[in-house]
């Protein structure tokens, strides 16, 4: 165990830190070794503070102190799950100290030089991070609403799409914690989500490296994980439901990203079931990892309408930043290989052949 | 008291039935004096059944004992709560006995010669009820979703509409009782309603007389009373903001509708706040009659977008159905002239004089 | 109208402050002339503040301007809705400029010479505040659940209490705003409340007068409106079933108290049905000023178990703050008769003869 | 693979069938190999009805037929999940037959001659089979509150229980599928479930083989799962608090228990946040067979109070039943070593050395 990389968390205590913490237990590779947060919890044990990921803080972590948010005893690899004021300025104070930062993050997203990666979509985009200003780098995932649109129109792409329209219903642990209050959440819609409507409007189009008018109307919904998009697309030509059906079904990252510890067997999985997806029953579907797709059927307004869903907190959150670093390890891009050998060397760590 | 016109209710148990039952309580023309419901309760004291409408069932309905579904001792105006299948063949029996049937159900809405009817918009379809076959009549008011989408475009179709979209989510009230299994609804999100897209998709259309393209996608959301739609609209020519806002600040029925006891003050509702309207603060809004409209914005697709809200059980049902039968009394349509006048003999009864 | 007294609100944006300002809208002998609130809202008018309390702000409220929370400016008597630890320092500062300071707050609570009160039970505890130390005086409501479970036990007291449980389960309008985080509350439990078993425990018997060992424990649960309070109580006698439910039915106030504007025609209500009192069917029972009585059967413990419901936000704080206010006006006790006085002077207030 | 031993599930599509069919897929010992359902189901491959356990429907089981609830083709071991009134009558049927029912019905727990249990509390109680009337043999699990409240009481009844009262606030899914309707469930509070204060109040007693008063109030939450109890209890004599931690924390179940496969390291788990146990925090714990023990503390009528939770589709059904499936087959009760031998002999089963 003791050869896997060191990883940090920096906001290791908020929902996203916490998810980032309870998925890296059993990691493979990663090994938590670092957690950072603000002042409040500075001093503290990882384990004496409320532990919201369900199950128990896991017992490595929990042994951590907390540490103030600076490079100086950061491991190599930190994980950033902080909010987007907060990492606009410390993130690159990190990167500035030769640490690759894998962050969740949106402060720089679409920063052209920052790769908003999700892999099995634009892996090579972490080349990016060549012409980063800083000694480390710091590469994205996107807004959780956005990978889950990224992953649905990845396949529609080729087809040649005109326009997208997408409502969401989005789950409550996606505004972290304490987030929204309980009076506004429970029985309700809140119809406003701050920022929600530009990142599904302009991330999908960077990852996807495409140029498609989106417009996105995003909803709270008293849902505690999991968010429902309601897509509908035009294409410049005419497509049949089953081309669409086999784009999807036959969806799949490049070689080197299927073998990743944390990429599901399906980034798309496809249910015809008549009222699904539903957050309750598929947010868990690819241990998180997997969009679920369903519904489709014709739009009178544009050509084709569906329903697709995604844990917000796995893959549009920690399970994608996570499966960004396993990237950058695996390909040894920005500056990642070097930390893979160093553990290799102390003792053999599993990482797939095709890296 | 005596003086006010006696009315029954058929499926007088339901969530719909129930509602009409409560808002008629202190009505100023209507007296509930008949209640009709399936063989399971029939013979039972109205009291003595679950009530799930808010409050005490009112007294005097309380006394009644429920009837079977037949128009034999039914009075002269009857409204019809009944699900779509029973109504199918229950409501042209009442309309064939001379009663004057004032329906919530889907069944005969989109039949060429039932008056389809939001009395705002298009109170003169009422007069279609002359090409009816039966002694009696037959009106009814849109699907919950559909009224809501019928007012907030109803001020826009003098811009020259050319296509709408709508995303609803639907309150679980809107699915009766039981309606929605609670380990379905709690914490979820069913993407899905049996029949609701299509109802969307034509029913406006019919009550504003338009030929636009109109493309659905329902939800269930874990919300108790309170539909919200969001909506992107696309116009034949350029129209700003502050057109659409003043269409709808200055949107009200003809002077006749504006008169009717259920009807309220405002129909249409302008919210300003970013994050309104949402059900639990709004559904209420004149009494549940009014419709909230916000965040009007761009649309990067179609032209612009806004958010509406409506109390399904109110004006999406027992209150729209209620101002219907006030249309017609005060109208003297449909038959219910007479009606009226057998009431004044007894007593006074406040009559808007623009009758 | 500008005959009714004019009345502050301190606190006046929180949940409990709204709820007053709504409530008081309407009513005969009180006007909202003042709202006093923290620095942030200060010189804001009020109705451009978040309103939480139903339907629209009241246009008369909406128009003020929120004040500083100091004495200066305020009218006679002052509704406090402040938290405790503000209303420990502030409502004393009212208090000794001469007003009349009617309080939701526990600060001052369970003082030797500050009334608890709840009209119906010990209307004349008012008398206590000859004994305070200031020009003016104070007088306080009890805590939420603590109402609602006095008021249950106040018909019992004659036959001999000796021993009370009792668990509730308590509605997140009672956590005020933002109050519980909906990642705490949607679907979920919390077994505990700070402070709440403690107020159980002691506030019933200041205010019945009683020494009887009473065992609380709080819950809160995702409900919005509503306390719902599972009961178990012991005699030092035999008594019956029967007993019990006529001691419940016949409970009402002294004349001078049923008089009221705001008391309840039955501060008990007595449900019969096996499921009752539920949250959401009975919260309102009264205008919320009723608490409702289910489920009357033996304890294999204790004698007897019972449910018992109240509406937290108006029996449990702002109706019943405007309860006791309108008893201290009409019984001219904390010097409130001059107010009253003087504004008779100038209409015909419509007061209860009683007085 | 083969050589394990196959079992059926008698009400496979219910909430608890789906749930023992999910924890069975991976099981060491068993195989689904039958399916058993009411005749809606008959016929129907079991991967096409609707699965609401959360994942996909395991693979192996998804390929079966479901079969009428007929002896004739089922395994030696039959899991029953069938509601009461079916149990009563099939479940002798199936034990007549010669098969081994495990069966987490109510309607045979109290008989004198079935087995009703708590493997770490009375699994020699095991041996009651003996006096059946069957060929086969009946063991049972208690009702889900029944067994976490047996449970937290267990390793008190050396103390000399006096008294035990417990209030419950119990998940949806305790009440199986379609069970309670959203509009009674959403944001409410139903105090009262048919037959279940008389199950906690009798089924911990025959379990703990003790005579104690015992007063059970029961509620329904909105909740998905996870039921949680407010205790109250009495000692004989004196007992300090530090007693209770030690005896719950020491508790755990014969060695030959503890070995089995679904049985948890820790049958209880102490936790000592002020806030906790939440069943959306704590439900899972110990992979849902834990029961949570938090917030010990006097009680101002009996002695000491406690909340205890447990996952009532878990410990409270599919997992209980599992846990006794094993008993059975491990100990060689019920007629069950033989079934063991039989598969021993294909392949080597992994038995715990102590069966």
């Amino acid at each position: 165990m003791s050869a896997r990389i060191d990883v940090g968390v920096l906001g290791a205590t908020g929902v996203v830190g916490q998810q980032i913490v309870a998925r890296l237990a059993r990691h493979p590779w990663f090994r938590v070794a670092w957690l950072g947060a603000s002042e409040r919890s500075v001093g503290r044990r990882y384990g004496d503070l409320p532990w919201r990921a369900g199950g128990m803080c896991p017992p490595a972590a929990a042994r951590l102190s907390v540490e103030a948010p600076e490079p100086r005893h950061a491991p190599s690899i930190v994980f950033s799950a902080l909010d987007a004021a907060t990492a606009s300025t410390l993130e690159p104070q990190f990167a500035a100290s030769g640490r690759l930062v894998v962050s969740n993050a949106s402060a720089h997203r679409m920063r052209p030089d920052v790769p908003l990666i999700v892999p099995e979509i634009n892996p090579h985009d972490i080349r990016l991070v060549e012409h980063q200003p800083w000694s480390g780098s710091l590469i994205t995932n996107p807004n959780c609403s956005s990978v889950f649109l990224a992953l649905a129109l990845a396949p529609l792409v080729p087809f040649g799409l005109r326009a997208v329209t997408v409502s969401t219903l989005q789950a409550l642990s996606g505004a972290g914690y304490p987030g929204v209050a309980s009076l506004d959440a429970l029985a309700n819609v809140v119809p406003f989500i701050a920022g929600e409507e530009e990142k599904l409007e302009t991330e999908p189009l960077k990852i996807l490296g495409a140029r498609v008018p989106i417009s996105a109307q995003a909803t709270r919904v008293p849902v505690v994980d999991g968010h429902t998009l309601l897509v509908s697309v035009a294409f410049e030509q005419r497509v049949e439901a089953d081309d669409l059906r086999q784009a999807w079904s036959g969806f799949q990252g490049p070689e080197h990203v299927r073998a990743l510890p944390a990429a599901p067997a399906r980034p798309l999985v496809l249910s015809d079931l008549p009222d699904r997806p539903q957050p309750r029953l598929d947010a868990g579907e690819g241990d998180g990892m997997s969009v679920t797709i369903g519904r489709l059927r014709a739009c009178a307004v544009l050509d084709w309408r569906f329903v697709a869903l995604g844990h917000n907190l796995v893959r549009g959150a920690a399970g994608a930043a996570i499966l960004n670093a396993e990237l950058a390890v695996a390909t040894g891009a920005a500056g990642a290989a070097r930390m893979l050998e160093v553990a290799r060397d102390e003792e053999e760590v599993p990482i797939p052949s095709a890296c």
